[in-house]
């Protein structure tokens, strides 16, 4: 193992753009994925482990006359010299549950509801918070084009949220589908492949909603648009009455938004004019009068129905835009019927993720709190999860289109969430630290601590140098420790310890007057056989 | 993403040597690495989840002249036009702890317990059971010299094995000290740079001890040994006296057992004369007598004891052996302060794993059951987890020596054992399944499903093409649903359902007599808000 005297000393540091986890850092991450995976299983999903390494052929992102595969993923080749094959790490976990199911296609069950969570791998350029090694913990129903595999995947991400600590108020579930859009662009005229390069427009202006507002997206499906600096973005060309049926879609939100916001209004005039006769029609349970009442007064009640409203008009002379709005009509029916109302799921056009890739209903859940960023500034949270409907998860493999739905959870982003919201504990408690005073009587403090453990207590004896009692307090207050447990021979002989709370010992340090540390004194002397019963107490 | 007619399609195969694991693989793994990391937890250590890649530099297990640093790892260079630098999937997890230690050594605590799960890689030939990606699971100790650390991973290991479900009994934690031989070696004449070449011999001899006998070890210390085939294999040419000294090493255990085997006997006759003064004596708690009593009747209990006792008088002219003995005492007093006798930790000369590597104290969790072989005989299921200490650790970094001790439990075997001993449920019950009897009324069906995961119940909602009803029954089968809840139009408009059990069912189904069927009908009719209690009680 002896290496020749120039060999300069390896660097102790992971590769750029990897990092390490501790402690805490481990543990609520695997707390969190432990409470998804319970909710995935709850809903029939079966856990699937599949391997980190997969051949670049199967993952299949690649062309074949790229000499090195390793764009954006990390990839090498089996025994070089005798051109093996090319593997590579997952970039996702949908690549290697195509290749499973594939697979196993004959004997898993259909449909195959199946859960996935790991470390997945992408070789790309690291930046702040961006790593080459990150988890994702998946969802997907295989082999079923039932928009109730759909509805259930809905259904369960805010139940996922939930279980994790996110309150009801605090996420929507924002769902959309591809063939609405697919219809607007049919009944704006712009279906057919030879004017994919105009939707291919209009989609990118769509998109820019956010930035650019209402009328510069007008601008963009029109002429085009010259922004501040001068420049001009060439428009999609689009007539005045082709350009109103996507901005109809455009605006589905906030017109839809600002009719319910007056209806609101009316409602609550309705409501205070007919209040007396609103509560007596009630006790009569007047199914009638009970309804009308529930559509006046309930302003976000019926966002839902009102979207689909408004979106059927939109698409009504396409078939695919019908069958999208039919198809997240089903969502909606099945979601209300389990419970899952507007304050949880919400039909949202504006839900764009991935159009090229999902062919159905797109689903995102958003956490609608805000928090600070790194400028002081509030913004919204944002998106923790996402997925969509998808057909050609094995095509490459068998020819077969298998539809399929499923969706990720970004666990990062969600611990981040919990973190702002106060909902995760910094560090987890350390272990109570048992001294050595006198060093021959090592085996009396690993038997205390033995006693500790058998009881369930977090315990451990100090190893390192007993010499310097002071670096012994030191290290059980690097470690976190609720207690020391102190024994000298004269504490031995009498069959007691000394237990120093560290907690309220820190506390007092930083704040007690003279008289509260006489009153609350963070040292006590306990029977060595009432240790348990003690700590027991001081660390509920 | 349309590819050329000709590209053939890719196999839908994991890499030579890579498996996925499905269901309760995945869960059954989840939960022993759940119960061990509870374990370590409870013993102060800490997790750390270091990342899957290294530098092939930081790891270390290459010289420079290798061109391309693959054997035994999985490594790749990163743009490798521009010489970039070489990164590699760890191959255990010691190694990134030592490069975490050496990079954290300043912020970490001293002593750092930590403990660290998850998936390894070797580029080694895959065989039968053996895969190029597998689970380990490691707790070390780094920064302190005392023995206490571990005799702590020794009580440590067997809480482990008792926690995943070996019974006491059926495991012993074997202990060796690097030392002892080190020093049975200088007695024997054999220390010194010149003399390597017959430690060598003699190490290899030492480990043939099984399959060659006490003779043909002996004959290996001296001239050499012709095997069966007329081989002749040269010997290490000690002299006699020499060869004498290794060999009572060797038989240390032999001879250990059989003393205590004389003394047994002894004191069964002696027991059978005196029991009558011994009863007495033992209510007048004479102590010099009961102690003399223990010693003669507990045949296994002064193991250890007499173990190291022989050991002391075979090493005595060593400096390095008698405190490799005096090594061994201290953690055997350590644990016997704890509780963990001879009955769990045993003092065994015959423990040699990795001596090139460990310098201290070696230990070995063996599971002493017997199973059967793939050809039907029994054998001893053998090792299944192993460490001891080392204390190059972080040198290779900084120059420093560090000392530090630990194990790493291998799961896979643990798994394979506990299947054996027939403590593993092949296979987790799958959810209950609503059956779609009536396409129209899905949001009913995906109600009652919502009602029952609300009260903590697997379920979920048939997705597949309900037409034919039958299909929905086998599809419980396959996923092992215990039950499948059946509502027609008729069941609805009366509020009831129809419960299927589906594990009685299939019982009378084998072996039910007509009257058995009757009597104990595996279906039944029960009111939909009866549901919950009536599975509750059935899936008890």
């Amino acid at each position: 193992m002896a290496k020749p005297k120039k060999t300069p000393r390896p660097k102790p540091v992971p590769p750029r753009g990897f990092r390490d986890y501790f402690g805490a850092e481990v543990t609520q991450r695997k707390a969190m994925l432990d409470a998804i995976a319970e909710v995935y299983a709850l809903y029939g999903f079966e856990a699937l482990e599949s391997s980190a390494v997969e051949t670049v052929e199967a993952l299949g992102k690649f062309l074949p006359d790229v000499d090195r595969p390793n764009e954006g993923v990390f990839a090498w080749q089996e025994e070089p010299e005798e051109n093996g094959p090319w593997l590579a790490l997952r970039y996702d976990l949908t690549a290697p549950l195509a290749r499973v199911y594939a697979e196993h296609r004959n004997t898993l069950p259909t449909p195959y509801r199946r859960y996935a969570m790991g470390p997945v791998w992408r070789n790309e350029k690291p930046g702040p918070g961006r790593f080459r090694q990150f988890y994702q913990c998946d969802a997907d129903t295989v082999g079923t084009a039932s928009v109730a595999a759909d509805a259930e995947i809905c259904a369960m991400l805010a139940d996922v949220l939930e279980r994790v600590g996110i309150a009801r108020g605090d996420y929507v579930v924002r769902i959309n589908n591809r063939k609405v859009l697919n219809g607007v662009m049919e009944v704006a005229g712009l279906a057919g492949d030879d004017r994919a390069e105009a939707r291919g427009i209009v989609l990118r202006a769509i998109d820019k909603l956010d930035r650019l507002g209402s009328d510069g997206v007008r601008a963009l499906l029109g002429e085009g648009r010259k922004d501040e600096s001068g420049d001009f973005t060439e428009g999609a060309g689009l007539s005045n009455a082709q350009a109103e049926v996507i901005m109809k879609f455009v605006n589905a939100y906030s017109e839809v938004d600002s009719a319910l916001a007056r209806e609101a209004v009316d409602a609550e005039e309705f409501n205070h004019e007919y209040s007396e006769r609103l509560h007596a029609a009630r006790d009569a349970a007047s199914p009638v009068f009970r309804d009308q009442w529930t559509e006046r007064s309930s302003d976000r009640a019926l966002w839902n129905t009102k979207m689909l409203r408004h979106l059927q008009v939109l698409v009504s002379d396409s078939d695919v835009g019908s069958e999208g709005v039919r198809e997240l009509t089903d969502i909606k029916e099945l979601l209300d019927a389990q419970g899952y109302g507007p304050d949880r799921i919400v039909i949202d056009p504006s839900v764009v993720r991935g159009l090229g890739y999902y062919t159905g209903p797109v689903y995102e859940a958003e956490l609608t709190f805000e928090i600070l960023d790194e400028k002081g500034r509030p913004r919204q949270f944002g998106s923790v999860a996402g997925g969509g409907r998808y057909d050609d998860l094995v095509t490459r493999f068998t020819g077969q289109q298998v539809p399929a739905t499923g969706v990720s959870v970004g666990v990062d982003r969600l611990l981040a969430a919990l973190t702002a919201k106060g909902k995760l504990q910094a560090e987890a408690p350390g272990p109570v630290v048992v001294t050595v005073m006198d060093r021959d009587r090592m085996a009396d403090y690993q038997s205390i601590c033995a006693t500790l453990r058998q009881a369930g207590i977090r315990a451990e004896v100090y190893l390192g140098n007993p010499r310097n009692f002071g670096n012994q307090l030191k290290y059980a207050d690097k470690r976190g420790s609720p207690a020391a447990i102190i024994q000298g021979s004269d504490e031995a002989a009498r069959g007691v310890v000394q237990v120093k709370d560290l907690i309220l010992g820190a506390k007092l340090a930083e704040q007690a007057t003279v008289e509260e540390w006489k009153e609350n004194p963070s040292q006590v002397e306990v029977p060595l056989d009432g240790l348990v019963d003690h700590l027991k107490r001081l660390l509920a």
